[in-house]
């Protein structure tokens, strides 16, 4: 069964959800009511509830909720007992970044290969990959059952590319160029603009002021 | 006056206006109707006039909205009217990354020093900075009036950074640590979580192949 029906809003919860749930367990903490759990996190005991619920709840009253089976079952709702292979196209700082961070890795995500469309790029050495030239991204992806693609390139670029990776049986796409791909909606983007993140700090902190 | 009653879906949606409008004044178009500029932006046009009506309504009846002056005034609501004065704390992959952007600065936010408390990175240089010690960060905001901090550092030490950025005076932190900073409300946190958004994808694609 899909989850069509439950909100975006719980959706973006569940990370959270499974991040305090891990830092919980790292405590060797093994139950929580959701009271508890609401002191921590930050969201009312009810909401917790009714967020749990909407996956099947696995709280049981007087008891409250046993952590490791409900950091398991978010794991599993959020598509993390599997592995995905990745790869990354954009080898600037941000791609280098990304490249660099082993939690993906440890999350389930491996990058495969990293792409670049620069020839004084190509060839050159971050961690263990040697960047490819990104001519070579359709073979890649449809040879190895590439299932998501990390866009770090300009926006310029950015739709040409989302549209090759498409046609090659890309699944995902987590976008950081500041452009909305536009794409089948069998295709899912989640995009991180970090420009308009920053603007949003900007605007919170001109209203506060304000106030 | 403040615009606390303004939510913050309306908020988070005023940057990609400002990014759209910037692409239409790069193209010479003068002037829009908020049904053209819902084919573009993907908005209905009924929520287009309501967002824009949130402040003060820019519109007019049968002319559409002027790109340059609704550009204008989005960028004043945004607070990208004035200079804004930064630090960068963790000279890391993430942290050379955002510091190499010079997006920031264009949009001006002006990233003043960088710092670190690994005494292997301290003296070390990114673009035209030279690492400090994190020891300093206490005086270098206060002395400066630095008003942004960000935040590119571990979670282990981030709500210890983000007491001493508030005892300094700092008034919003863009908070990259994968961990939710407890601050006096008088201070903005904005902060981007990579994982999360990583984990929101996973869980799309998962609920796509069930469907």
């Amino acid at each position: 069964m899909g989850n069509k029906n439950i909100s975006m809003a719980v959706i973006r919860r569940l990370p959270k959800y499974y991040r305090y749930l891990a830092d919980l367990l790292a405590k060797d903490i093994q139950r929580i009511s959701s009271k508890e759990l609401s002191e921590i996190i930050g969201f009312t005991a009810s909401q917790i509830r009714q967020d749990l619920n909407n996956f099947g709840g696995f709280g049981q009253q007087g008891y409250g909720y046993n952590v490791e089976a409900l950091h398991r079952e978010i794991a599993k709702i959020l598509g993390l007992d599997k592995k995905y292979k990745a790869i990354l196209v954009g080898s600037g700082n941000l791609g280098q970044a990304l490249t660099n961070y082993s939690g993906f890795k440890n999350a389930g995500f491996d990058i495969m290969a990293v792409f670049d469309a620069n020839p004084r790029m190509i060839g050159l050495k971050i961690r263990d990959y040697e960047i490819m030239d990104s001519d070579l991204i359709e073979s890649f992806v449809s040879e190895n059952n590439v299932e998501i693609a990390i866009l770090c390139i300009p926006k310029e670029g950015a739709q040409q590319v989302a549209d090759r990776l498409v046609k090659s049986g890309i699944k995902g796409i987590w976008n950081f160029a500041p452009v909305d791909l536009d794409v089948p909606s069998s295709v899912i983007v989640e995009s991180v603009n970090l420009t308009e993140s920053l603007f949003t700090l900007s605007y919170l902190m001109k209203d506060g002021e304000e106030a």
